[in-house]
């Protein structure tokens, strides 16, 4: 048995925490839960209390919410390479954060069709769906990677929330975008956790 | 001139960025930006294009999101010990990334009186608010502070998401919520941050 247990289902946001776990190169068990029911029972909300995959349990420690899983594994499995240096993580932060927050918000909020208004702009971290995707393509323009010339963990998590909503039609191309998402395609892990979850 | 320039404004979220500027104990210079226009110059523009407070600028380094200005700050000045080790993160990130995404989101939300119902609540990561308010609850019920014994970063952002909408009516208290957000409110950073921005 693996101390790295991974509990996901293949049709969910867990589909990020694989690949980030394909990245690592390490062992690791997958549980599959189904949305009927497997994620609300009282054995699982004790680990995940949202009721909602993916979790990660390495060995007495808990993960949850993809973003984490990712900067986790990342720091826990140093031979991987996937965080940079401690001094060097102003951009891997910012990407990170504000794909889990602004990105995700400004997709679900287009996702029910809402858009705020020009005040409720002022409060909502994302502002504007427009200016949150302009910003991301800005970010994915600079470099190679979003952190640098490197690629990193924030890559599999930031590239995942442009990928998937792209490939669902709830955001639009535009050049930048699409060739970063297709170097994040053409990564081993990437195709290698698109078959296992495939 | 000192080298880490905290733009913000007093009335914005940048006061949880101030609270972990003050926690490092190391000088910074403030620029004040209104919200008439400062905030969407060009030459902010630049630097943060959502046009939004707070932004840190650290050397040639650019940290935007309240979150990942508290997590790069933590690893930039080690000697704050703001951060656990890269072996022991586990709570750390997954508190801070579920407070900058399920827990903004909620209280976003709330403050819309948006309810997900039954189908959208399995797609949108947090759930529901209750639930959300509920993980947040237990997870910081567990030790002292919410990554462990030791206060960190992660307590400067999650408690934050706390502490504000609980000033602002925007989250019921409960005695788990209200103990530990006075524990926070006794930090001698957040008091001088208070003052500061007061
Ligand atoms: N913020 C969470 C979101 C997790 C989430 O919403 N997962 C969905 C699948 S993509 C889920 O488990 N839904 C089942 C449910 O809510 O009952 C994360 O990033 O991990
Ligand atoms: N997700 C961002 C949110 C930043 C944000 O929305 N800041 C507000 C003040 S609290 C702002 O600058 N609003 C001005 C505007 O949108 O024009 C963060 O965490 O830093």
């Amino acid at each position: 048995m693996s101390d790295l247990i991974f509990y996901t289902n293949p049709q969910s946001r867990g589909r990020t925490a694989r690949f980030m776990l394909e990245e690592l190169g390490v062992p690791y068990e997958t549980v599959i839960l189904g949305y009927d029911g497997d994620m609300k029972t009282p054995e699982y909300l004790a680990i995940n209390l949202m009721g909602k995959v993916p979790t990660i349990r390495h060995g007495d420690r808990i993960v949850t919410e993809v973003a984490a899983i990712c900067a986790y594994l990342a720091d826990a499995f140093p031979e991987a390479g996937l965080a940079p240096a401690h001094d060097d993580r102003a951009d891997y932060y910012r990407w990170l954060f504000f794909a889990a927050g602004p990105v995700e918000s400004a997709i679900m909020d287009n996702y029910r069709k809402l858009e705020p208004d020009a005040e409720q702009q002022v409060m909502i971290g994302y502002g504007t769906f427009s200016r949150t995707i302009a910003a991301l393509d800005v970010a994915v323009g600079k470099n190679t990677w979003i952190a640098g010339d490197r690629f990193s963990a924030a890559d599999v998590y930031a590239g995942s929330q442009i990928d998937w909503p792209m490939k669902f039609g709830m955001l639009e191309p535009t050049p930048g975008l699409v060739a970063y998402v297709e170097r994040l395609r053409a990564r081993p892990a990437y195709i290698r956790a698109a078959e296992i979850d495939g």
